[in-house]
């Protein structure tokens, strides 16, 4: 009997979540927003609060919601992004896993630059300028810039507008620095080198050249990562 | 105090199952693998068994387990990616998406056909024309082709031997077929004949010919869907 309870009981949150992921998904609640409390959700959906409570944590396990203690529970800023949405951690052989990871990054990366020379706005421009130097300042200075990277790779994969690179670049980046052991780098100048180009190439908005350049960025890194 | 213990509960439960992930990322379960009953998995983990239940739903969420109902719990055939890992169903322009989702595969398909041409294995080969052939009777009969489409195009993707692809392949997609209104299909001679050429050229091991095959096959498919 219990067992029969629990069953039902799963699969009406799981339909509570999915009615809350509308509400999300019909802009009712916003990126950022914060959900109503327990109450007046339950009493909205007209189901108890355990269930609201339950709906709530499926959502969060998958970021769709963050729950953020004392202070309520708010629509996630990447909605549904999860930490690692590919699973990649799963996946054991992490060398052969580095260099696939590279070969799909050689496969998207120039291409996105190329459409970040085209559509990149002012501000961006600038923003990029700004992490660019920030980069060189921590490479100068020996300390760790993988952070701004996937800042600048990411602000480049925006600047595309295509709406679904920038999604997947951090994941790309991310899932690399999990692996690999980052502190045999050596080619430093060659890091400061190709940013530059990249910018200069998304500047002036010459695709090719942006194109061209992320790739040979992106070769330095491939050796670098002695894949 | 009852908010006390649902926080520490709730904390245990994501430490239990971060636990367990780890079982499942160091191989002690694999992929299709029963996990121990309830009963086991909290005297081995030495925690209550409602923490064991709350830490699976967690599990659940994301796809790292399934829980089959009068069955058990089973390590997922893709650990950690969900349907919709990327989010994209809570991107509400929808046209633009489906743009913008072509945009990437044309970014991403050509080249895995190309590495699919120099990996593919035989039996890869006789599987893809099997797929070929069925997807053909489906179109010469008026019947919906998509789902043995999206096996098609993740066959390819895994015969590249790359890891990362076979999870993008799918799910970009399915995702455009959630959004795309297709039935306003014409160009069905053209899908035969550029299936055709993927697999001809992958079975000769011409990379640039498969590269090309692929790159033409889906600009039909971007013409095919109007965007």
């Amino acid at each position: 009997m219990l067992k029969q309870e629990e069953k039902l009981n799963q699969s009406l949150a799981q339909q509570v979540a999915k009615q809350l992921e509308e509400l999300i998904m019909t802009k009712e609640y916003q990126v950022g927003d914060q959900l109503p409390n327990e109450f007046d959700l339950a009493s909205k959906l007209d189901v108890g609060r355990g269930t609201i409570r339950e709906a709530i944590k499926l959502l969060a396990a998958r970021n769709v919601v963050v729950i953020k203690r004392g202070l309520g529970t708010f629509v996630s800023d990447n909605p549904g992004l999860t930490e690692d949405p590919l699973g990649l951690t799963f996946i054991t052989d992490k060398k052969k896993l580095s260099h696939d990871l590279m070969e799909v990054r050689l496969m998207v990366e120039p291409n996105i630059s190329a459409l970040a020379a085209q559509y990149a706005t002012n501000d961006e421009i600038i923003e990029m300028e700004k992490l660019c130097l920030e980069i060189e300042y921590l490479i100068q200075n020996n300390k760790n810039h993988e952070e701004k990277d996937i800042e600048f790779h990411t602000l480049i994969a925006k600047a595309s507008k295509n709406l679904v690179v920038p999604s997947l670049i951090p994941i790309i980046q991310s899932a690399i620095s999990l692996f690999i052991d980052l502190t045999h780098r050596s080619l430093k100048e060659e890091t400061i080198e190709t940013h530059r180009k990249i910018i200069d190439a998304i500047k002036s908005g010459n695709s090719e050249a942006a194109k061209e350049a992320m790739y040979q960025h992106l070769q330095y890194n491939k050796k670098e990562l002695s894949i």
